[in-house]
């Protein structure tokens, strides 16, 4: 039977006019490989909104794997997040204009969640592809933590294997923000492709080191 | 009545000679203000045995306030910690040279604990006293987070406020480790003052952004 | 009359097995435009012979253009160099396993040497075309700035415009290096593409600021 | 005969209500050990008149050592540099709202010029003490580089060792701007003597390793 996978990426924020993750995510719209066809969603970066047009895409393509994906810049690599925890804390304002400080995601929901995808095995094989790739021990506290927190919590009692990925600036952003680094997005494609493979194949996580000292 | 605050720090570690947790928390012994009296105790750098130490000196000295410390190597401020996560993930071994991956901190606790500090209030007196300060989302996977996962998971049903901030290196250490950021003991002292008073003293937090984007 | 570029790359140094500017550089031997043909040559990453070979290279090729191109392993952009100066000292062994300590490149040449391409104009076509770039006021001390110090001051009396990019390591090396950015082969050939047509066109440098405070 | 030591720090600029520079220069005022005294100076930032006050103080006093500090919000060391090179180009307006962009410090000037002091044993020294240090191989290109490039355009045929030594935000600047690093008072002040007791005895630099790779 064929597996659906749902690919996430948001629209532009924080005065960006593109984002990397939707550029990425949406050129994924009906790729299909053995046994899987990918669907594509964007959300909205806004707090609440964001969520519902989540669930609501779940909802209707019960989908294997979720795989949602932001805008992390000044980050280096894909950095696969381990956990979500339940705050919204934001350093900005969203595209709502809402600036949210330190109300749960989910009003008694527990304090987090952990990423049920493979994280070790991803970062493995978009290293092994020759990608950057690490593990992240925090998604922040702005929409991409709210939404990996609302992901994982609204599959916590499925099979579903859902986590949160956050990717560079593209190049073209980062020609305007020097000092930050960039992937170009045939890398970015290339290593969502990579992750999405290992999410659908890989039993168990790999037992490798990937974590920090502080 | 007098409140009885408990300061912790770690001894040296990944082949530091000094731990500027221990160094700082040290000239705090017996440091008594209006209405509280400061203990101090020196952790192991040990997964297991620090919780057992720490455990053991919650459980004699009942305290109201519980701050543990450690060093946050090339970290430029006094980072006050917001959240432990259930999980080992050591990408060093520890001093009693075991290096545990992906194993729970409690077996079938919770994915993670906020501190019950007033962390905003705290770095916002920090910085009102001169000192860079700031809120940290994660506080790793080693045995900091291993020593603040099992105290909140400890004082979970007490009244007790528990937390963790990490300091950066001392200027001796930074001076053999070029790059990194370092602040002196004495401003790691007035900090550490600074954080015990508000930790005493706040009814309930501030409501202030600081949380991060990603 | 038709224009020679020419375009030098360095062997890999430092423990890597590629070195992402030869990487860059050899793909485009051969490479012409309106009035402009483009040569390259590899240059060992070792003090002195890497002179040699690229003096070897200027007399014979009597090149209009020459851009040194050199790996910069943790930078984030395609960064143009400003200035060369007189000084071997060198944090790391070349390949010969020579680490010279503040010898001068050239005995008696000057402190430094500005470069001679259009480095603002450069810039900002690389930022135009959607690439990360900047003016770095330091190629360092090892074998890159010696190769520029030495490029310099052999066309110091000559019509040809001379200098230095460095590059960021490219993603399968950053994979390698957690923590480090990257850009692709793609991205960095396009962007040497541009510098050189920039390079060729410009008639005087643009008055833009690209300097630093510190 | 007693030698004397000029050091001078800037006026706040960029701002900031203080200048780490000069916050420690001015405690050193009349500061006299074995054989030598130091006379302080404040500069303004000022392009051209920081000179100006600079030449009139040497004119004065004719000092046998002078050391320019300068503030370098978010490095993390003292950083001793070694090498002036002839451009101004300020990112940011001076004091006077002037903004020069790829002008020459002194027209027809070198290049560069390299410190006479003893860097390297300077930041071994700095080390030694406990003080976190490095050599620098670029003071930017705005005043502090345009003052340190006037200084040894100025002395370069006397027998005075000039130089340049850039430092930290204070904890108190850096309270303000999260994410930079800091050096307390009572450090820096401790640096500036030891660098001056290294500048005066030092009859040679140390052959130590002090460079960049880029």
């Amino acid at each position: 039977m064929t597996k659906t996978v749902l690919l996430t990426g948001f629209e532009p924020f924080n005065k960006e006019t593109i984002n990397p993750a939707w550029e990425a995510v949406r050129t994924l719209a009906g790729w299909a490989g053995e046994g899987f066809v990918v669907e594509v969603r964007q959300l909205p970066c806004v707090f609440g909104n964001a969520q519902e047009v989540l669930k609501d895409a779940i909802g209707s393509l019960r989908p294997d794997v979720v795989i949602a994906v932001g805008q992390a810049g000044g980050r280096v690599d894909m950095s696969v997040e381990r956990v979500a925890i339940n705050v919204d804390d934001a350093p900005i304002a969203d595209n709502a204009q809402i600036q949210l400080v330190d109300q749960p995601v989910v009003a008694d929901g527990p304090a987090a969640y952990f990423s049920t995808l493979p994280i070790k095995a991803i970062v493995h094989a978009l290293r092994d592809a020759g990608l950057p790739a690490s593990v992240s021990q925090t998604a922040g506290t702005f929409v991409c933590n709210h939404v990996f927190y609302g992901l994982m919590h609204h599959t916590a009692a499925s099979a579903t294997k859902a986590g949160f990925i956050h990717i560079p600036y593209l190049p073209q952003q980062a020609a305007a923000h020097p000092g930050a680094a960039s992937m170009s997005l045939a890398e970015v494609i290339r290593g969502l492709k990579v992750s999405i493979e290992v999410a659908l194949t890989a039993d168990e996580d790999l037992h490798e080191a990937g974590g920090r000292i502080h």
